[in-house]
């Protein structure tokens, strides 16, 4: 604590990312990320863009690349924010969207920033107890809000609502702007996007960190329509008129033009966590079904607290929350077959 | 205006930026940036980082480079903040520094980000006049306040005040933060960063986007004692975990470890901008004498909006402020000396 911080750096706690050691080579299964390396492409256009005129501020508007993502969606550039990372994304949103007073809605199970966002910006919030099987109670997120988010797949629990109830939700509350955090909807769920067009009080928010495997890169989007994204560019260019470099727009926009590298890896990964579950399963663990690029995971015979600690010894990392109704679950990203394998392996001589 | 928009977003007024016309190629002297492309190293060190480890999120403590910007600067790197651009930067100290109540202090000619930041954090501000030749009235700076920040140079003037009356403020504001926002210092000025260990309410602000060319890369940083440092950290924490992406990292680094090209380049615009300073002023213009990457001007024969318009219809891009006391002023980059004497052919045909 220091007397020069704002009041507000004095009360907020801040977001604690998952570990990054550089101590040894760890089997990595902590933070989400895709086994598979990005397109070729992308990298080919980052190589391409590193050139004499990063000497040039990019394109504030960053049209391009919101063009390019607007068609890939059926979309008006319009409809479409880019920004670094879903996470800024998310920030500028909370800032342009909610307000403090009347509380805003969320799991009390769900993304550990959105509570961090809150009291930065001084909104309230009101969390919704998940179901005893981690489901979201979609009839609670009915009531009268100051709005509402949720991702879907939810995090770190992986499960997933259908699109019929993330509709019901963003019908019951049209006076509010409804966020659905949609990180990990390539691997296996339905996306809100097409509900765009019918709902003025829609967001939708992607990351490019997961499914196309850009954690590195830092680029995220919202889709919505025009009003909400000049709502989010208000805030954008109250902070920073450039967020993204060039050198994430040329990336970004070469990753959604290989839409056969994104469809292959993207299978790929849902084919192993479906294996892997079923293996899982097999061992005694009990496995929360999952849309997500991780799992939600427990043993009846063993804490998972010490999981985890055997596994890190091992050389895996895997990520352990110590929070009310999860401290005994463990969340795995899925790897490649080999890294699910090893693990597999050390889990079965563990438990 | 939107039902769903926040107070905030409601109540802010955004920055705008300079224009980026892609309708034809403009001799482009109106955002700053440097003519020089960046160090070959640095457009290496990219290529070499667009690999598959974008796959993975980078080091959230940005390690490496706030490491070699520490040894570059003879401070611990726990004295070194790193973000997306110095606007960023700038946004996270307002937030970190600055409360609503006692108003901080800025010029009421100075870089226009400041009231935008202000607003959007609900920060009250108070603005001290320039004195009528834009000098900083530096005792002004020593009254009751909630913090100071100012510009050395200050922008859009490009007067540098010497580190002296710089120290006078520190000295004078021991129980609130100064901001020095240094983003032309390297054009001829001194850095306040030799102050650091002396005065723990002192704040350097600098970027890469000028003296190092690199402003399609965003990078920025903020230097001061470790407490300091550790508040920007939990507002940076409390919004997005990696504002840096592997490739601005890699280039950043890069650019701080290629000194020779850096004392080159700066050298390069600091006497193109004397030689033509020198020739404006023989021709009939107003030059503010300018530690800058830019000069600002004015003719006593021809309003400045009106040689704007004319400089537009030639190609050539200046920046025009239409504000109170500097309406009949142009801000203008220094550029190469082949795009400074097409400048000067042009404006010597418009007056």
């Amino acid at each position: 604590m220091s007397k020069y911080w704002s009041q507000v750096v004095r009360s907020i706690e801040p977001y604690v990312p998952g570990e990054q050691p550089k101590d040894k080579t760890y089997v990595k299964l902590n933070t989400n990320e895709n086994p598979y390396p990005p397109s070729p492409k992308v990298l080919a256009a980052i190589r391409e863009a590193a050139n004499e005129n990063l000497r040039l501020y990019p394109t504030p508007t960053c049209d391009e690349l919101r063009q390019c993502i607007a068609q890939y969606y059926g979309l008006a550039k319009e409809e479409v924010f880019v920004g670094n990372g879903s996470d800024e994304v998310l920030a500028f949103s909370f800032q342009a969207f909610f307000n403090p007073g009347i509380p805003i809605l969320f799991p009390d199970i769900t993304y550990s920033f959105y509570p961090v966002y809150s009291a930065l910006f001084h909104i309230d919030y009101k969390v919704v107890p998940l179901n005893g099987d981690f489901s979201i109670p979609v009839e609670q997120f009915f009531e009268n809000n100051g709005g509402i988010i949720f991702p879907n797949p939810n995090a770190p629990t992986g499960k997933y609502i259908p699109l019929e109830a993330v509709e019901a939700i963003i019908q019951r509350n049209t006076e509010q702007v409804v966020i659905v955090d949609e990180a990990y909807i390539d691997f296996g769920g339905e996306s809100a996007v097409k509900l765009i067009k019918k709902y003025s009080n829609l967001l939708v928010v992607q990351t490019l960190s997961k499914s196309r495997s850009l954690a590195g890169l830092r680029v995220g989007l919202a889709l919505g329509q025009k009003e909400l994204i000049d709502g989010l560019d208000r805030v954008k260019n109250s902070i920073n008129s450039y967020t993204l470099d060039q050198l994430a727009l040329a990336g970004a926009l070469a990753s959604f033009e290989d839409e056969k590298y994104f469809q292959e890896t993207r299978r790929k990964v849902i084919a192993t966590r479906d294996n892997f579950s079923a293996s899982l399963t097999a061992s005694g663990f009990n496995v929360i079904p999952s849309k997500a690029n991780f799992i939600f995971i427990s043993h009846s015979q063993m804490n998972a607290d010490e999981i985890y600690q055997r596994l890190r010894e091992k050389g895996i990392l895997v990520r352990y929350f110590k929070k009310p109704r999860i401290d005994n679950f463990l969340r795995v990203s899925i790897g490649s077959d080999e890294e699910m394998a090893t693990l597999l392996q050390a889990l079965n001589e563990i438990v």
